[in-house]
């Protein structure tokens, strides 16, 4: 199935069925629907009991929606984890994953601008593959780790080129966590609807034109590899996001470079889960559904 | 005030008043005590209006205590932030703060313990001043900066040097953030305590030997210019935590190298706040209090 977070007219954070732009709220069918946290925690035989909605029940979904996963879990990334994209950016091949991460509060939803910051240039897109883990895992071997999936979704790896790279120490960390710089959403899609993530195409579409266009085949570090490896260091808990990399043809390889201007509109497609769109504002400004 | 947070009788996490390994629950003077998320969420008039409590309301501490922030925050750490200990690890002294993170699973409170990991082998210590962050944050001046800090707590920086260095992507975050690698407590003392952290004491005792010593008054950046900082980038909120930076001393600059061993004990002491106390365990081994 597919499940969106959406605010609802009581202004409170809800899950849903979600299908191409509409959703059934869960608390149609179950008094007892969990909130936001415990939706994720776990929950996913509660979920599978629910029937599913008739065409009647259908509404269509409002412009923006929530990031499907609530604050507070781990936004975990992956750099370099297509070999095309880490020749384009001159790095080496990685032998093991290359780990880094966002802080939750760059998690932004469905249809939600992303605010280009005053002091970043160099604001770059990366469309994504996002693993949603439903069971805590620590140290689960490769035959296993896929248990501990609850699904997937589309992530956006807005990186600032010149926050990423070239300061001292070297760490990318605040470069990739702007404010609004994780997209993600639409929807999750569970793995009863999606069980093989081993070959999805993802694309990004910069203003409507194919500029990533890849398939999750070339993935260095495969999905259950890469919660194997993960959960060697840390306890993975439900509701953690691993974001899996991104595949060539991000703005700062082009010649010349391409960067996020105001006014640009991102879309993050992978195959079987929907597409994330996001406008791009400046820092600051109003920005209007209508505008 | 100091304020630690335990496991009552209940095996509820709540928050007490803290001085010198003893404790008064904060539920002894009122019914609404906050929970623990709350109490950090800007609630501190509430906890200034609580009466002190008198000789006979302490009772002893237990052993172990809960990290003094619930889980859920930023875990936000600064490197080579004191001048000799960037020079001891052969970096550069750095013209911006260098800016890091640990997932919030390395939590653990005053007296539990480190667990080494079979997968690392030089697992260092460094001792740390911890910002507390209690009001939100986003693009603050320096004049305004320390109005958003709830207060201070020590905090031990665990780094596991075969995981953070000499990998690729260059990125140090998995050696930081094995599970119990970021060692907490024993209170937050609060601002109108302990006003000023510009010059407090920072010292790390590894099994009663003081093998860092050295000021925060050696900060290269400065705590309201981390805050400023970090503030142009990402939103802070309250029960964030910033760890402040190491001195000089760690084991892995040393000749030869120490590294922790199951059996050491580590004890970051900062002036006004007291001591975090941690023994070292191997990965899977049973641990006792009475060991």
């Amino acid at each position: 199935m597919a499940i969106c977070r959406f605010t609802n007219a009581r202004g409170q954070a809800e899950y849903a069925f979600y299908r191409d732009h509409q959703l059934c709220p869960l608390s149609s069918f179950a008094h007892d629907a969990p909130n936001e946290w415990s939706l994720l925690a776990g929950n996913s035989d509660w979920l599978a009991k629910l029937p599913q909605p008739t065409d009647s029940q259908w509404q269509p979904a409002p412009q923006r929606l929530l990031p499907p996963v609530a604050h507070g879990g781990k936004v975990i990334c992956i750099g370099l984890n297509y070999r095309d994209h880490a020749i384009e950016t001159g790095a080496d091949i990685p032998t093991e994953p290359v780990v880094f991460s966002k802080f939750d509060t760059a998690l932004i939803g469905h249809g939600e601008p992303i605010r280009l910051p005053r002091i970043a240039h160099q604001v770059d897109y990366e469309a994504e593959l996002v693993v949603v883990i439903g069971k805590t895992a620590k140290q689960v071997s490769i035959d296993t780790a896929m248990d501990h999936v609850l699904g997937y979704t589309c992530g956006h790896d807005v990186s600032a080129r010149d926050w990423q790279n070239g300061r001292p120490g070297g760490q990318w960390l605040l470069g990739k966590t702007f404010d609004t710089f994780a997209p993600l959403g639409p929807c999750i899609v569970t793995t009863d609807e999606l069980p093989d993530p081993s070959n999805l195409r993802v694309r990004m579409h910069l203003n409507g034109e194919v500029v990533q266009d890849s398939t999750t085949k070339q993935l260095i570090f495969s999905v259950p590899e890469l919660i194997t490896h993960l959960s060697q260091i840390v306890t993975l808990k439900p509701g953690d996001i691993i974001f899996t990399g991104t595949p060539p043809g991000v703005g700062a390889a082009r010649k010349p470079p391409v960067f996020l201007a105001p006014g640009d509109t991102c879309s993050v497609e992978v195959e079987g889960i929907g597409t994330l769109t996001n406008p791009c504002v400046a820092e600051g400004s109003e920005y209007s559904d209508s505008a």
